[in-house]
């Protein structure tokens, strides 16, 4: 039987500013993207989120991100190559040491937002990201876009990779994600995903932007559930992928 | 032969703002308290600052303070014993990744500031900590001012601590110390800051301000290198302590 | 016609992060509080909330507060007089200049939080903060909690000032607020809430905790709207009171 | 005789981080660049600087940067035009306010670090700038690189402008600053410095990386004063400008 993970993004509240629904999006998923306090999340915020993770027994991952609070992180900025390798190793320990004291393991690591973006095409930020990760420890699954240079920087680093995909993105011919800003970057219609996200794990195929097909690689599936039709559009898939005997990932 | 450690708070500079004298003190000191991004240091200071104490084979200490650079964590903020339970999770476990990247190990934990002030007279700020250091790592060696409630605390925590005593700070009869606002709240001479010392480490007392003797243990010496006088003092107070037999400690 | 102002706290969205109701509650105050990126709100937030002020004719105020985005400036620290008159100065002035660039005037200036209960009970904080209002602009009214010390030293500097009545809450014999810790410190009955605010207005008195009169000045009464049941609150509290022929302040 | 304004950048410390040697430079400029709290400076800092000019009779101007004090506003952000419309409104009025209470006037703006960069080559950044600079007040003089965007952009909205060239950098044959990565992008010979200056100043001609002539206006030259060898080369520089006649601006 196929497996495939489902993951996503929580613990992005802040203070006394909540954002996202984790509570319900946890029993569709396993596996989440904890923020660890630079672009979303604090400390308070981070412990909550790896209790109601280790209750519903969903993997835990670091989630870091550029150091832009008010930009959700989603800015990009000019940054080293040594500096992102240290900002990823200060969030990664900060949350481990969150999961140790709740007796967790920390899972994967995957980068958020702007990033993501850059370690997506940009060798140098991908080898930094791998790198810390490895450095830190070698055990750590590193997500990233199918096809990056994160995932390439990853696996010569001796990671062990996982290949996401999004359910709810369109792709360009050169397997990169359609810009949100551009028209038909998002697909709304549960059924047509759940179609294209089931040819992808079982195939390793997706229709880009220009109708020809992209060889794609599904270890992970993002999925949101920051809005109530967000969380019904998982739930549908998730559906949708048990239909087709395809498993929930148990472990890595 | 006695032996005493020697420890100084480090890594607090901050992006472009340089502060302290890391490179010279290191060469007189057995700890280092290595700030963590939350009161001064950031990730790359901390990199950095790990490197050298590695170099120097100076014990890597975390040294986490209050949510507050502008302050430089000396102001005291109301804060639940929760949340400074979760903020020391967070600093101790963003040092420790960095400890792990290189090499190193994590030995010892000192709150800086406005923390160690509120633990040194407030029990739960006190347990908070001590509970935050057992649950990482029941090995830290946890360092407080000598007769103050977070020495209470992480003894019934189960870990091993270490009381520490200040040479140029004058006591009350109570065993605090003297309030930096008060006059003769510092002592600049040397020679009398020695014979203290000496006698606090030989003899476990010092004189308080109303010139009585005061019980006190001397695990562990605090002093500064930040300015050419305070390296000078630091230099001239190792001296004595080796003229006199004392040792610096070579572990814990 | 006995006229009394409305006032509510806005702005204080950040980011990404949303918070409040701001566009509901316009509809029912004459003067928005609007906070200025230190305890909430950022540059965008606050220009936004300046645009939604003017366009519903509503009177605008600075609503500075503690350097803590995380707390929300909820939580004391330290601070000396010079710092909190320092940033007084820069939170109002920033907001004024977003205010001028929108071609409407700042009217008044009410603290946040911490700094609020801080400048009601400690005369060197109040002082501070009526220092810098005077300073930047003579013709600012300051708010304040009716019978507090930051009251008597705006009096002092030569301020108009508005003595702050709260609807949901309850008062000690003191005339303090009733800690929000402790049971029985909010009125959910907006029926009780309606009597007790017109009583404020009409005849100055308010029942405290022990059942006697305590004198009370109610120029402007706080409301909130950030929750469903909190606009309803408020906009049945504005029916009351303008059944009883209480107007809603026009001008200062 | 012809007059020139020399600005510095000034106030760039923050809470306990002193960085440069305002006192000492302010003694050579007639115009000073004061930060706003968001790359450098704070209330505190800002408000100290801003006594300090007004005591030796310096001109004040906002210094607004990007919100990144760990990167210095060194780091090019991704920022809408609308949002640095905001900020630089945000920053103006913060120090506009300090002003006011000293009773000192602001003169000028000056964009600080990566926003004077973007500003000088991207015509969206420099319009959101001059705009905000204009809506504030039509007085305020727009200092930005000579020949650039953001020239262009200040004089188009109504604004009075001062080009401003280096002393210690060197240009290449379109007229921006060589990069500071680069070899030979700073000039350390006070005499050759002191003779390209006098050259632009009274030539409105300077040489480029190539050799030939580049047309350049001089209203005002940015010095440096924050090591002893930068204060030296200001002085020196001042000598010479005097030596040749060229005096410091006195008004606008």
């Amino acid at each position: 039987m196929i497996e495939i993970d489902l993951n996503c993004d929580l613990g992005e509240s802040y203070g006394v500013y909540q954002i996202g629904n984790d509570r319900e999006i946890l029993k569709y998923i396993s596996s989440a993207n904890i923020a660890c306090g630079y672009h979303a999340g604090d400390h308070n915020v981070m412990m909550e989120t790896v209790k109601l993770a280790k209750k519903y027994n969903v993997r835990i991952g670091a989630h870091p991100g550029l150091p832009d609070l008010a930009g959700f992180g989603r800015r990009e900025m000019n940054m080293s190559p040594r500096e992102i390798y240290n900002l990823i190793l200060y969030q990664i320990g900060a949350l481990a040491a969150i999961c140790q004291a709740q007796g967790v393991k920390l899972v994967h690591v995957k980068p958020h937002g702007a990033l993501y973006n850059m370690a997506a095409r940009c060798r140098s930020t991908a080898d930094a990201i791998a790198q810390a990760a490895a450095d830190y420890d070698i055990n750590l699954i590193l997500f990233g876009l199918s096809g990056s240079e994160l995932i390439i920087a990853g696996k010569e680093k001796g990671l062990q990779t996982a290949s996401e995909v999004f359910a709810d993105r369109t792709y360009q011919s050169d397997g990169t994600l359609t810009s949100r800003v551009e028209p038909n970057s998002m697909i709304h219609d549960v059924k047509y995903a759940s179609e294209r996200m089931i040819r992808m794990v079982k195939e390793g195929k997706v229709k880009g932007a220009d109708g020809t097909d992209i060889a794609i690689c599904a270890d992970t599936i993002c999925i949101h559930g920051d809005e109530p039709a967000a969380l019904d559009f998982s739930k549908k898939l998730k559906e949708a992928l048990l239909k087709e005997k395809i498993g929930i990932r148990k472990s890595w």
